[in-house]
């Protein structure tokens, strides 16, 4: 039996909890935690969307750099994950030290990779719009870190084995089995 | 050890296998597969966006009428959600028929809610933008209908069980485990 819901915060689900790392103007870097992170452009540009809300630190550092990096988490960093977006980097708390993570450099841009992550996007901000009470930021892909059993033999990614950690409306969640890869059942 | 990607295609992950409905001008359903569909503006307003090829049908009809829901599914409709996202709608398939989901009434949108998923999202486009090989559809979220045990003391949504599918590049997984909530870490 279905009701239709009083408070429809956050409907879609799931989605990555992914660590966003920008850096100030003096390249020390920060870190949030954000669900709202999503493919748009799929192929040729490959063009990532985060939203993000305007009253953060992280908003601030990436309009003024215009560039982050987007790093997908594992189960494994659930505690860090959380940790990381629970307190601002505004007041100079610096979350790769306070938390245990490990600041890497980047290829094409200043914010940093984080080691622990075993996917890094490194984005170029190409437009900032207000939608609502999040900021929409669109990004253009410069470069993918993966680690090399996440690599297939086009040098594509490929997540074939469990780990990724999940947000789902205010929960993470392990990833649990594989059912089937896209046309398994139209090949059956 | 990491490598850089050379195919970078859709690098960020998990993402949701929803079920995206619309309609013709004479009321028919038609239903596409889509990862890309994401949380945009979180509480006031709700918009949610979807991001999809300018070639789909579906495109085509959201474009036309302003108005699709969003259908999260579950792990036991796999098969269905990967036949849905295998064929066109372009050639008159009734895919609801074929493929055994049921289509019932929404509230405030022509196109329908799919019965057998725990969670409808009927949307109105607030825009559509052209993002690299994608158009970007923002929607206004109208209502949402949610399972009854998926709605939590205050009508909000409560995705407390296990069964969501998750899409993660290419291949369907289910759910694993729930690892703790927001802010577990910094209670602890």
């Amino acid at each position: 039996m279905k009701r239709l819901l009083n408070n429809m915060y956050r409907p879609v689900n799931p989605s990555p909890a992914a660590l966003i790392t920008s850096v100030d103007e003096k390249g020390k870097p920060n870190i949030i935690t954000l669900g709202e992170v999503f493919n748009v452009s799929i192929k040729q540009p490959v063009i990532m969307g985060i939203a993000i809300r305007p009253a953060t630190y992280s908003h601030y550092l990436i309009k003024k750099t215009g560039e982050y990096v987007i790093n997908l988490t594992t189960s494994s960093l659930v505690e860090k994950v959380d940790l990381c977006g629970s307190v601002s980097g505004r007041n100079g708390i610096d979350k790769f030290a306070e938390f245990g993570l490990t600041p890497e450099a980047s290829s094409f841009v200043k914010p940093p990779i984080i080691k622990e992550c075993p996917v890094n996007i490194e984005c170029r901000v190409a437009g900032i719009q207000t939608v609502g009470d999040h900021d929409l930021i669109l990004g253009e892909v410069m470069a993918v870190h993966a680690e090399d059993d996440m690599i297939d033999e086009q040098g594509g990614l490929n997540l074939g084995r469990p780990g990724l950690l999940v947000y789902v409306t205010g929960n993470y969640w392990a990833l649990g089995e594989k059912l089937g890869s896209h046309g398994f059942a139209r090949r059956k």
